[in-house]
């Protein structure tokens, strides 16, 4: 089981189709506060996401309360566009912990200092990013992928 | 390069964020209509879609005018959730042209019976679907990914 990690996710939209990717690839959702919105009954019935009551999600306070949950020896991979590495050229393992940042900015230079593994998703100059829920497709499919071939 | 087909799409957020993908991907984005909304200067520059000028974009007003001009031998592939194959099991070349149904009923019969590679994305039996911009990144993620290869 893959764990997808949203940093202070600020769109609803994105969060909830993310929510989608996990329940339909059996990943849990991992979401760090603050958040740009509230999660609760009436804003999940008013967009449709029926399909929320089946996610394994996790919130947490912070991102330091987050650290202290992950379990000894995972391994952790930040997404940044300024990483080196694709995770094209990366192994992945059930597991493992995939971490996505906020919509306008990506990680922080703070979390990006608190583990090795940074990854990209090569892209052409021509946008800054993909939609985040669209990053983490990439990443699952690739992680599924490979944990399917094992 | 890939052929990204939406037959009318009906909501503009997610062709937005298509576009996108087929921007960072160098992808090609066939778009056939009726849409569910109005593609406009007004309506992207609202949407935040400066990416959009960038993307190689044609319309076509239905889906006999899309067909006639899908080059001889180019491969057409359909997603359907209720194919038998999944897109994993699938060898894609550059130049495929990969088919999204609409969001709310996928593909029609009709377009179903007039092609006969059609593919699926696997998926746990809690959702009906995937958001369709993200079933669109796990087909071209992979499908870049095996053409890199090559």
């Amino acid at each position: 089981m893959l764990n997808i990690v949203l940093v202070e996710p600020e769109i609803p939209n994105n969060t909830g189709n993310i929510g989608r990717l996990c329940v339909g690839t059996e990943s849990r959702l991992h979401l760090v506060h603050p958040f740009g919105f509230v999660i609760n009954d009436k804003n999940l019935k008013r967009s449709g996401l029926d399909y929320w009551i089946h996610l394994d999600v996790t919130e947490y306070q912070n991102v330091e309360e987050w650290i202290t949950q992950i379990p000894d020896k995972s391994r952790v991979f930040l997404m940044s566009s300024h990483a080196e590495k694709s995770y094209l050229e990366t192994e992945f393992q059930d597991g493992d912990w995939l971490v996505f940042g906020k919509e306008s900015k990506g990680l922080s230079e703070d979390i990006l200092a608190k583990f090795e593994n940074h990854l990209k998703i090569p892209m052409s100059n021509l946008i800054r990013s993909f939609n985040i829920a669209n990053s983490v497709a990439f990443i699952i499919g690739e992680a599924k992928r490979q944990i399917m071939l094992k």
